[in-house]
């Protein structure tokens, strides 16, 4: 392959940002090497689905092998990239492979924060990827069955109180469902504990939840959350976390289940470059996507920390995501051609966020409505997006199943807990 | 709860034998308590689907609880019981809590076995649960992943070496199943390696393959297979299984995906009992289920030992442990009214396996057919017995979707393995 005289791009990260540019470059005289730690693209906008056992992991995720079969000018390769050198221009595989490039573009994305609380990690579980969505959904259902199978109250309230750190787009997803899956899907299937009993609380630190949003749909937001049952606590920061439940201000709450999404940080590969960057990890990159003095690195998606026009930062959203993907790519065939290219422009389309079962929030460059038409529209928006007709048509069935059943499909426990019932398992608890 | 007036039948595992118990009790004057170290119901013989990507974990599970939400004489229990008090009529669960039984059936299944040689499991998976069948799933994906990305050709063959150890129909549905999988499903999706020249071998210790079935129909299945690439290796056992392959005869075959569906050992619940035992661990219990000694203790499905009228054992197959099921049901209901019962009788009313696409043998006590007739029969037998409508129609789309296309939608690796890409854990290793 050394031979090859076409130029080689080598993207690291399968999303929205490094798939993105991948398929834009499908006709380009280039040579690709997409490098993802995993197998699958992972459509992330439905990963709480799965968390709350609505969907199966498959429904979301499509291997990128698959996806991208018919495009000849790239080779996937599963891999961790843990070096790079600047200089020479290559990345370094943890497997030993050493990959050379002509440009590389970084779009690993983003990780959990937890504020330099590190050890709140394995007690409040954050949301990313499949195995993380995997985790709370055995969380969760294995708290329900705790309760029934405790024959103490105190104990028993403990594993019925959910708590969602973090107002924003996922927490308020998380604690929508939490609130629909207990008092709807699992009323009537236990015989000691009442399921709708549970209480489901989220935490915001901030005074509104959703405060990318404008202030009237944070509090329509914040009404469709109540309605639910959800109890919305604002102005608050969670004071700790650990085993057996938080702090919030003065008070010790007991609480077995404790969601984390409240920070994001970007990917650690960032921090392979002698490059500026924000307070979250982000890579301040050039108009043009590059990062400063390295032309032939481009930085894309949750990974890079550029403003709009507007001064704003451009949203850690997939169509951002997307857009500097296709933007890398346009960038890079103009490079190959010896052209000038204007810079990177994040055209914002809107904001969605969905709340529960016929609620949501959808504000169309200031067309704001809520409620069941929000629903209906982020819910067409999602489905239609989703990769690969076959993931679309089964999501349907199974949301139409669920809308009129109430049941989520994919209530079952594996990998780990649950396999023990003793209760003191830490994977649990 | 102790002061209910109803008997207490107390079950213990939610597998075939369990809950058609369980089920055929729901008119009965008892309380039922249904004890199961896992949340779910699952239909095992579609597990190799799971293993082999073609469904998703939660297509062919079902929460216990959701099962029997409607059925009010049921309390289900997660948790596994520890021990067996036949004197004071109780079992032990692993959370401290002794339930205390009128009647008690133990239906806890098999497990792998590795005839005394415990340190090939973690080189030789076995599929027995949906944790067994993902982490087939991913070792078998993770090792194409493994081939393309070595430079070294021995290495890669080693990679794309597949076997099969145990030729019953478990072995024989994972061999056909895997070879789609290389010649069909991944064929154009990789760039180094053509994923068609991978080797699938079934290595049967004993004459034939199926040896339950008539030896006609093991010769077509062996057929069958050699038409679907599969190496049908017979009359020698494996010598040694290693974590760089395994030794047949006087040959030692590199290989790094060795997979174990040779031998079945019954639930060391068995053990708790002072009862006679088979080879196998399973509990010879009387012509009515019960423990010799024990009448109150009942056995069924995979963990009893009991023969037909014709001297062959009742084999361990679904219908085998659902009419245990139901006879262990009547015979409480007898017990209560104070009649007596019939000993159990096992209606056999055939045997069926798959191999493969369009590829299957069927032996409807005397009627033998094989190939595409003897699949889709199979194909709809399965489907139909399937809990659960939504399932089903699931089911059914995936089949159809993966007929036409030859794809499999689960072909995601998660949980554990393909987080790093260094080659060297020991997990798919």
């Amino acid at each position: 392959m050394s031979n090859d005289p076409r130029k080689h791009v080598v993207i690291v990260g399968g999303g929205f940002g490094g798939l993105w540019t991948t398929r834009a470059l499908a006709s380009a005289d280039v040579r690709i090497t997409l490098i993802d730690r995993r197998n699958h693209h992972l459509f992330q906008p439905l990963l709480y689905q799965v968390a709350t056992a609505g969907l199966s992991a498959p429904d979301i995720a499509a291997p990128l092998r698959h996806i991208l079969r018919k495009q000849a000018n790239v080779e996937v390769r599963l891999g961790e990239v843990v070096g790079l050198d600047a200089v020479a221009r290559s990345v370094t595989l943890a497997d030993g492979e050493v990959i050379a490039y002509d440009y590389l573009l970084l779009a690993s994305g983003a990780t959990h924060a937890y504020f330099g609380h590190d050890e709140w990690a394995r007690h409040a579980p954050g949301l990313k990827t499949l195995d993380d969505a995997l985790h709370i959904r055995r969380r969760v259902l294995t708290a329900f069955e705790r309760a029934e199978a405790s024959d103490d109250e105190a104990e028993r309230a403990a594993w019925l109180h959910f708590a969602v750190v973090g107002g924003g787009p996922t927490g308020v997803e998380l604690a929508g469902t939490l609130a629909e899956i207990a008092h709807k899907t699992l009323r009537r299937e236990f015989r000691r504990i009442d399921p709708s009993q549970a209480k489901v609380r989220l935490i915001e630190a901030g005074p509104r939840v959703l405060a990318s949003f404008p202030e009237s749909l944070s509090e329509k937001a914040r009404a469709q959350l109540q309605r639910l049952g959800v109890e919305v606590v604002t102005g608050t920061p969670v004071g700790a976390i650990g085993r057996d439940g938080y702090s919030l201000g003065a008070e010790f709450v007991p609480a077995r289940t404790v969601l984390w999404a409240a920070g994001v940080a970007a990917s650690p590969l960032g921090a392979l470059l002698d490059a500026p960057r924000d307070r979250a990890g982000r890579v301040r990159v050039e108009p043009d996507l590059t990062v400063p003095g390295y032309p032939d690195i481009f930085v894309a998606g949750d990974l890079a920390s550029i403003q709009q026009a507007n001064g704003q930062p451009v949203p850690g959203v997939a169509p951002g995501a997307k857009q500097m993907g296709s933007y890398v790519a346009r960038a890079i065939r103009a490079r190959l051609d010896g052209r000038t290219i204007e810079p990177f422009r994040y055209v914002d389309y809107g904001n969605l966020a969905t709340i529960g079962r016929r609620a949501a929030v959808v504000d169309l460059r200031g067309l704001k409505f809520s409620g069941f038409l929000a629903w209906a529209f982020w819910l067409a928006a999602h489905v239609f997006f989703l990769i690969g007709f076959r993931n679309r048509l089964i999501v349907m069935l199974n949301w139409s199943w669920a809308y009129f059943t109430y049941q989520r499909h994919a209530r079952i426990i594996f990998g780990g807990a649950g396999e023990d019932g003793d209760g003191k398992d830490d994977d649990a608890g």
